[in-house]
């Protein structure tokens, strides 16, 4: 039923971090090829963001390996904390969810992670299942197992302790919460980003307190945004969606830089690193589409991404446009005329020389020339257009969110 | 029914320490006094500890002196914590009481502070009441009342932090419990020693953050031990217990110094500095009498009081003896020959020397003279003899505890 303890070992710990420890995880996995036993495999969302980028998939794609390797997946929601939303009233945009949207959330992640993982050999678990029951002795209890200054090393608490911003004494109580969540689905082994780290341990601790035996714990590399400098996050708008269009999804790859695409290729895809250093010989387009399509591919379908790519090509190859072309946001409530859009990017230097450009014919708003130079643009949300300046200058025109 | 509010509050802050603050405690005796309603008088106490000090009756006192001037005392055993015990398992000399312990330890401390307070009016409540009851969320949404920043700044916990001394998460809940406390007891004024006062602000903050008017706060000194330097305390044995014999009490008070006495007449009677000033022009042994007379009549009887006194002055005066004689403590598990215990208490500076003064008829043991050099002297804990060694040297010959 099970690989040997050792093979799988290697496998899993392929592209991760951390790896709490190895010799625990053989122990393990001894054990459980020994009793022909699956072990508990974990990994904690958040309710409150159901939305999963293909950053977060870099770890279910380890939770896949781990499934495909015959062990049981735990995918824990993390309602409790939701349930309760923010106790200190301050944070308005967090407010607390019913029960109804937890479900909602629920699904709309599972629906994501089950373009990646089997539903069928899946658990899904629920927090407050355990934690609403708790007393308030049983809280106490599981304060006294973690002390102050240990809870304060978290980087972030520490940050935010030298710096004076407040830190609510509850904060303190969510790690201890997650770590209990370890105790209660007796996991062998957790996974999360790097920035999880932290929390991981903290179940390790806890479970040692509980009396069981501490999971593993198993990081993985946080995955750079579209921007190649900040991590991936929907608030910087910098992310490809797990549920978006297979045509936003090759788009978007398509702009992404080449060094940026191998990044990519290392911690989306399983390719082999040595399979990876053959790519970096061929040409960056062509392997970019390869990875694009992959994407499209797993998200939605083969025929997806064909139709993603034909549709592609039509737009920017056959139109003689580069695949990368810059961003230039613009307001929704000012309306500008093509001459102020020419001039607001530098495309021209002044009015007079953007009226010449456009009066030439050297002006085309999604490959349609203009030839009113009071032709008026405003976008709404979401909307884009693509500017073409002369023979060689191109922008992305979008509405600033 | 109640005095006028200005007059209250002069006799309120006679002797306090802190008092936060003169002008909200102003606003609520008038509230008070118009309405006919008497305020809500909290004092906490520790059912671990059940056996009062004279100490202790610093504060008692001050809770009398609300509870004659017409308002509520509601006496709080904090027995929640109690049920709890140590939850981190470390302190093993804190067992976890069972409720028949707390039941029987809280009747040993009203035995003790009815003593001072009116029986019929006092109110015994206990915490356990509304904190068992807490669910999780309960106990999340205090905790989010609070900043870790702020609780770190309790003089205790910013001692042990910068120490490395481990503050285990679950001390940072028992102040915002206590604090709690007060909203539960919607508490008007909380009494408490001045190491009681970050304390008595939690409840303050809470009071604010529950959608009450917070309750004014009031400190006590700490009294001084029989010692004149360490805080009062059983573990240092410097302490005159409520519960202590007639005998002991008196015996006890004469034996503290001049300056420390005058410390006592501040603290646990209610003269007026003018009288302790004419105090202060008197022989010192004479008011010291006073003093223990009054204490004994307080926790016992004014008869009883009389009674030590005659004893007192059989055992000592009558007999030569000073009233102030050191300690000198011996092991109980060896043995000492008169001998000996001359040399070791250095009346004589050699065996020699001692065996001379034994056959000069020069020692005595509680007054009856020591005519054999090789008479044993062992001793239990409790029990206590004076050794008269020539014609000034006196010894209060105790075993160590």
């Amino acid at each position: 039923m099970f690989l040997a303890p050792q093979e799988q070992l290697e496998i899993i710990k392929h592209g991760t971090v951390d790896f709490i420890s190895e010799s625990d995880m053989l122990k393990k996995l001894q054990k459980s090829f020994d009793n022909k036993k699956p072990l508990n495999i974990k990994l904690g969302a958040d309710p409150n963001r159901p939305d999963i980028h293909i950053g977060h998939t870099v770890v279910i794609n380890k939770l896949k390996v781990l499934q495909d390797l015959g062990h049981h997946i735990q995918f824990l929601i993390g309602d409790f904390t939701a349930l309760i939303g923010d106790p200190t009233g301050k944070n308005t945009t967090r407010p607390i969810l019913t029960r109804e949207e937890i479900n909602q959330n629920a699904k709309t992640y599972s629906d994501q992670i089950f373009k990646i993982l089997d539903p069928n050999k899946t658990q899904i678990v629920y927090n407050s299942e355990w934690l609403l029951k708790f007393s308030s002795i049983d809280f106490i209890k599981l304060a006294a197992q973690y002390t102050v200054a240990r809870m304060l090393e978290r980087d972030d608490f520490t940050n935010r302790y030298k710096a004076g911003i407040p830190i609510s004494i509850h904060e303190f109580l969510y790690p201890l919460c997650q770590g209990y969540d370890s105790v209660a689905l007796k996991s062998d082994l957790e996974l999360g980003g790097t920035d999880q780290k932290f929390n991981l341990l903290v179940g390790r601790d806890l479970q040692s307190h509980y009396g069981q035996a501490p999971q593993c714990i198993l990081t993985m590399p946080i995955l750079e945004g579209l921007d190649g400098v900040n991590k991936m996050s929907k608030s910087l708008d910098n992310y490809i969606g797990v549920n978006e269009s297979p045509k936003d999804m090759f788009g978007k790859t398509m702009r992404v830089s080449d060094e940026l695409m191998f990044r990519y290729y290392e911690l989306l895809t399983d390719m082999k690193p040595s399979d990876i250093a053959v790519l970096k010989t061929k040409h960056p387009r062509e392997v970019k589409v390869q990875l694009a399509k992959f994407l499209v591919t797993r998200f939605h379908s083969a025929a997806a991404a064909q139709a993603a790519e034909d549709e592609f090509n039509r737009i920017f190859v056959d139109k003689g446009l580069p695949d990368q072309i810059d961003d230039f946001l613009v307001e929704t409530n000012q309306p500008l005329t093509i001459v102020q859009l020419l001039v607001k990017t530098q495309s021209s230097q002044s009015n007079g020389e953007a009226q010449r450009l456009v009066s030439g014919g050297g002006v085309s708003l999604n490959q349609q020339k203009v030839s009113d130079p009071k032709m008026i643009i405003q976008l709404k949300v979401g909307e884009e257009v693509i500017l073409k300046a002369g023979k060689k200058k191109f922008f992305r025109i979008k509405a600033k969110p």
